[in-house]
């Protein structure tokens, strides 16, 4: 690690027209040497471009803050992208061809995520199951307005990302909520006593945002039986799928048996494992193929209303074709990141933090300090200069109050003056 | 003109597989001479990239037909994009930041859409009243949704793009139709006595598709005298506007004055003019600041389940900034192929076909060979193996029946072709 400081906390507000040359001058540290001349490190310090991060990492991040504040907000890696999507982009650009693509997806984007699943989850699918979405939250709005009507219910985990809640209501259904422990698991017995006849659809989030836990097989099971047993559709998101830590294992819900397979929805995304979130690539595995019309009129697709870019497909198809060696280091890489930040929160008064299974968010219990955590997420931006999450309601459900959440897919530097802050920052009594 | 045969009739279906090398070889004509070395003709024959076009240019384009066929059909460019437009996004990729764009557009994209429709259409607004759509069609889908409730009634013109009809129908309002006649005008009279109690807004295309008109501004005066008086929402769909032919000028709707403004939703699109579809390129222009918060939720944006790829929004800017010098030499090849189009179907007997003063199709009428045009659409494509679209009124109205859609966007080597064999297998008694 470098000594000297990251980010200025005494730089002023960017104007949003750095560019690179004025970036090297304000370079704070040295550049350290990569492990061997052949293969740099692509996730040290020097990988950050924060010259780029503040033009265009927008929602909550580096280009919404002033340039001293370090932004551990929204779960989006500061690194670039893998070199070979950058350049798969760049190659079909240059052709200059970008004729209207088909309404169903690319062929090439289509058979990569079958044959994809396949590879890696161990789950075979018709390539026509496969719906190119805007966003894995685009795929989940969809999800939602093809099988909820006003009156359904709909089971959301508590806590969990807002958007299961957000896209249930959108189709007019009424969200119930099952509590989770503090690890992030569900109790069987508790989720069968909240389906009702008017139960529709049963939701799952693994690895879960905020918790990080990873369902096991046992877990998951359990959850699918009770899906069968009182004919529901299942929404499984999984769009952390990739961010796993060893020893643990992501299994995906739909390879449990292919009569699991037919009630389930499967959201899958390209921003968490590749860093995509500005090119709004995300994919929607239907039950079956016969939901494919359904979802090409639902979605406007079919009158030309809705698509995803054939840039974002292409880079997409480049991420699952060659991206899986960058992903392997920067696991490696956010697993370091994972064990120092959990520790180093732990240390804070007051603080139980537990290591995420998955994700790269971890998600402390800070209620012994504020029951609220809204005030103190206040004071660590107000005096520490780091911005993070408060576990509010409207974001992660009622039982998030207490907590706040902090992303990692930082590099190291980044992460240890952002936890030297907070710490120097942290209320004593 | 070269001579050869540009696309042979006899040749096999395309794989999908074909590479650059492949395409040289299967050329089939002789290269010809740039008008200047410095300058290369972007239009010529052997800028058209058959070999990317087979795999990329779906919705009823060359990667969706036979390889022997010539599809006029979609319109969409066969040329490839402005260089600008391809170094910039080049640029943009191999960087490698693709963070999150914000929900309501990246500036850069709101202040060149605002500062160019200053400069070129005399339209001042707020940056702020400009939303990046997912394409053109998006747009009008927002804005019909935006302002619709079920049972209102939009008046749409007949013939239109089904478009108008199609997204007025997705947010409950019924479709009253006002009649234009051949040249594509319409009557102010008849117009007026369409409007009931239960009117909420007037739609127009400008440049028209399929009819070409553009309309003058006394007409455009006459139109929105009407929603003024009737306190009437005004859509004006301007996807068009840049291709328009001397001595035709386009008048934005909202350039007429502040009032007009105030009550009209302008959709813009960047696959007409710069042929960039298949990125899902668009932008709703709001009637003011205000509704901005309403689009970001109803769209999705809010929640992250709606957004414009921010490569796509670097491309519409480069396009904006940088690509208009090609856009001039596109219009005049476009001329040409205009008068090539028009002169050979009017030779054609019972063909009636007008100059468009805007727009890359034209739009004859056939009605005295079929008085539903379908049969010859399929004869042609049969016999010709040239694909057009039939004036079909799922697409463009009722008053579309007997006439048939010819987009001439391409080379005047494809094009004369195209036509060659139309007249051939035409009909003659």
């Amino acid at each position: 690690m470098t000594a000297a400081a990251v980010v200025s906390r005494s730089a002023s507000r960017v104007d949003g027209s750095s560019s690179t040359s004025s970036w090297t001058t304000r370079r704070l540290y040295t550049p350290r040497c990569p492990s061997s001349a052949e293969e740099p490190a692509l996730f040290s310090d020097d990988d950050v471009r924060l010259d780029l991060l503040r033009q265009r990492a927008f929602n909550l991040r580096w280009a919404t803050v002033p340039a001293d504040v370090i932004p551990l907000t929204a779960a989006d890696p500061d690194f670039p992208v893998a070199p070979a999507i950058r350049e798969a982009i760049s190659r079909h650009a240059l052709e200059g061809v970008f004729s209207y693509a088909p309404a169903e997806g690319l062929p090439a984007f289509r058979n990569t995520v079958a044959s994809g699943l396949l590879d890696r989850r161990g789950l075979a699918i018709d390539p026509n199951q496969v719906f190119p979405t805007n966003s894995a939250a685009s795929a989940m709005f969809l999800a939602a307005a093809l099988v909820l009507a006003p009156g359904d219910e709909v089971v959301v985990f508590d806590p969990v990302d807002f958007l299961f809640a957000a896209s249930a209501e959108a189709a007019g259904a009424t969200v119930v909520r099952c509590p989770l422990d503090e690890q992030g698991r569900f109790d069987a017995g508790e989720l069968a006593s909240l389906i009702t006849p008017r139960t529709r659809m049963l939701t799952l989030c693994s690895p879960h945002n905020p918790l990080g836990h990873v369902l096991q097989r046992a877990e998951l099971e359990a959850f699918a039986a009770l899906a069968e047993q009182h004919d529901l559709w299942i929404l499984s998101d999984e769009v952390w799928s990739d961010i796993v830590y060893p020893p643990h294992q992501h299994i995906s819900t739909a390879s449990l048996a292919p009569e699991i397979a037919r009630r389930t929805f499967t959201v899958l995304g390209w921003s968490k494992t590749f860093g995509l979130a500005g090119l709004r690539a995300g994919a929607l595995i239907l039950p079956s193929v016969a939901h494919r019309d359904q979802v090409l009129g639902l979605s406007g697709a079919a009158a030309t209303a809705y698509g995803v870019s054939t840039l974002t497909q292409v880079a997409a198809v480049a991420a699952w074709q060659d991206g899986w060696p960058w992903v392997e280091g920067f696991l490696a890489h956010l697993q370091g990141m994972r064990d120092l930040a959990v520790e180093r929160l732990n240390r804070l008064d007051g603080v139980t933090a537990r290591a995420p299974q998955g994700t790269y968010v971890v998600f402390p219990d800070v209620s012994a300090k504020d029951p609220d955590a809204s005030a103190l997420v206040q004071r660590i931006l107000t005096q520490a200069r780091v911005a993070l999450v408060p576990g509010a309601p409207r974001w992660f459900g009622p039982r998030a109050a207490g907590h706040m959440r902090l992303c990692f897919s930082t590099s190291r530097g980044i992460l240890t003056q952002a936890l030297d802050r907070i710490e120097e920052a942290w209320p004593r009594v």
